[in-house]
């Protein structure tokens, strides 16, 4: 069991690891079907009539998969991984079979003003895929709680 | 059957709108128990006791809500909702029994310098519960192409 984190704990230029996972064209298909019905999101055969000529997951479902890596990583934030939101890219598709992982490097540390107990930290997330390329670059803001005091 | 929009169709100021979708607890559960599996997106009772004191959806089945939402609304592009990314924030949470819809707006259209067949447009996606209240603020960028040549 990983130790959980506060905000005393944390520091700028820290790195976090996840494990991997592989995305399965039935996955892309089953999210696409239930999130983002679109042709090259959903079938083969129109897929690769689309600009992208295969199959690639909907940006939602790399962002939903990452999010799971990242519950499960090793950045273990005391009450849990709390995002107030951020800047998304999405530089490169996520394709079936993909072994996607995130990388998270804490950026910045800032102390709550209104509310001493907490603190915002900026994490850059980059899930790269098994060749090392990004698929998703999140800069995000989350909640930590500072140490309740003894 | 709305007619696909190309870049030439597309102004800054246009509004488009979307259909309303309710959310249920067994939704949000099932989301998280796939892609967020903490214990606020995941259980009452332990939702209870968090900060947020019920149980609320996953930041990432808000968005991808809002995908749908988006897929089958008013803002039909040619070629598809192709997202490239954008900035993101979570202003409240998504409770189960919200009904929740999307407001575009388009702010800023581009022609691409290297592709003269497309352009980037900004759009403003606001979601909004049945109170009006955001729930998601996404300002992205789609990739929109050009009429082709008749």
């Amino acid at each position: 069991m990983t130790e959980l984190l506060y905000l005393e704990d944390l520091a700028a230029g820290q790195t976090f690891a996840t494990r991997t996972a592989t995305v399965t064209a039935d996955a892309i298909k089953a999210f696409a079907a239930q999130f983002d019905p679109q042709p090259f999101h959903l079938d083969d055969a129109a897929a690769s009539e689309s600009r992208f000529g295969r199959l690639i997951a909907s940006g939602w479902h790399t962002g939903a998969i990452s999010m799971r890596l990242l519950v499960e990583g090793e950045m273990r934030i005391a009450g849990g991984l709390i995002g107030l939101g951020g800047d998304l890219a999405w530089p490169r598709p996520t394709y079936p079979g993909d072994t996607l992982r995130v990388e998270s490097e804490i950026l910045e540390i800032r102390v709550s003003e209104s509310k001493p107990d907490r603190g915002v930290v900026t994490v850059r997330n980059r899930t790269l895929n098994q060749h090392g390329d990004v698929v998703q670059l999140a800069i995000v803001k989350i909640l930590v709680p500072r140490r309740p005091p003894p």
